[in-house]
């Protein structure tokens, strides 16, 4: 199944690559800089009708549509069309596709696609981490020794202090902070070994699914901020890092 | 005298491209988390031996050595032969090369090279800003339209607090922040209209004297931080935005 998940995955990143003025066809959505421009849409779409022609009984979880809640039994595609929005509409030419199949709560496969690079992240639960099929693994050093990337849940007006006042924090127990815009991409560069450690404060399923499994298959330890077990049915903090950069980051914690 | 050195740029960025292992040759500099790698080294050494002999009079002020400090008279090249060297080590794939040339203490040429996405960015002092020959512009819009690029001086403990008070108090300001490690790219990307203002309270000539001009030739504002000019002497602050966003900037200072 993932080989027809890939092929419709890359079919579409054609959409961002040759897009005429995505921002002028941007459109504001809830909360602050929260934005959709027609190839979110269109993404989707395309995105819905090859999935479901995949396993036509699947639940289809996507963040540009009142689609059909996934309840937890049974199989789902979880999609982001292009995330990393504003990323699209200002040229920054670091967005993606994600595409996660989860089976009774738990997702089993992940597919994240950076159109601009072509570079192809998948995993199959249990079955490691690929990037453009080699084999790829999280970052084994220190926190002081890697670099971290962060969101800034820039929808979320309240969860601005606490995530500026923890980027600064881990950049002095680190090499250097990074926001690229993409959680996706983030949690992808995790399972690279790219950066050593990526937190944001409030994400939805269709913004980690996908990634989360990729980096865990990669040997990257994965959950909410306070360690838990990441939430596929609503919204909840991501952290993720490699086995050390994990462990020094909840001992900053204690000597607070 | 521009095409002889974007020959050169183009020439040496394959070997940040074919580089085997950068991390592994990478050794301690001044500062925190400031490293060297061969391949800074091995480029720059390329880039000066080129470049001295399209101008052989002119001074050399690269990264990586300590070469001959310019006065402000005649001719120099100002070279950063990998701005982003942590990125590179740590294969995040988004440094450059830097290269400017500078007459009487005003940079008159500005070069700057993505290998990995293959832009070239460009500017010929009063002739306009070109990505890959295509003529760029800064972005017109208001700060709170637009993205904000910045660096963390990570060499600097002592600037980190400020750092992030501004980069918080400017999130808050605009679409959103983005970090990428790479000072000239980042300016480059002010440059192409991507994002409507960077900042960034340490930088040395290497880091913005092509970037500067290429965004300034796009129509942006470059100075210090406080409006000031830059100074390609020593190392300074480094504030460049679109027309209206660098006003918008400054009305925000105001109303604390």
């Amino acid at each position: 199944m993932i080989d027809e998940i890939i092929k419709a995955v890359k079919k579409n990143g054609d959409i961002l690559l040759f897009a005429q003025d995505p921002a002028g066809s941007a459109s504001s959505k809830e909360g602050r800089a929260n934005y959709v421009t027609k190839y979110d849409v269109a993404v989707q779409q395309s995105l819905q009708e090859a999935l479901l022609k995949i396993m036509p009984e699947a639940a289809f979880v996507g963040e540009e549509c009142g689609c059909q809640a996934y309840n937890g039994k049974g199989w789902a595609f979880i999609v982001d069309p292009i995330d990393g929005t504003t990323n699209f509409m200002k040229n920054f030419r670091h967005s993606c596709l994600s595409v996660a199949a989860a089976k009774d709560g738990e997702v089993v496969i992940g597919v994240v696609y950076n159109p601009y690079t072509k570079e192809l992240f998948r995993a199959i639960k249990d079955g490691g981490a690929f990037l453009n099929n080699e084999p790829i693994h999280a970052a084994a050093g220190h926190l002081a020794e890697e670099l971290v990337t962060f969101g800034t849940s820039p929808y979320y007006e309240e969860l601005i202090d606490q995530t500026f006042e923890t980027a600064k924090k881990l950049h002095r127990a680190s090499l250097d902070v990074r926001r690229s815009g993409s959680a996706a991409l983030d949690l992808c560069d995790i399972a690279a070994g790219r950066s050593g450690l990526f937190f944001e404060y409030r994400l939805q399923p269709w913004d980690f699914a996908a990634g989360s499994l990729i980096a865990s298959e990669a040997g990257a330890l994965v959950g909410q901020m306070d360690g838990s077990p990441l939430q596929l049915g609503c919204a909840c903090s991501v952290l993720a890092a490699g086995p050390q950069a994990w462990e020094d980051y909840f001992s900053l914690d204690a000597e607070k």
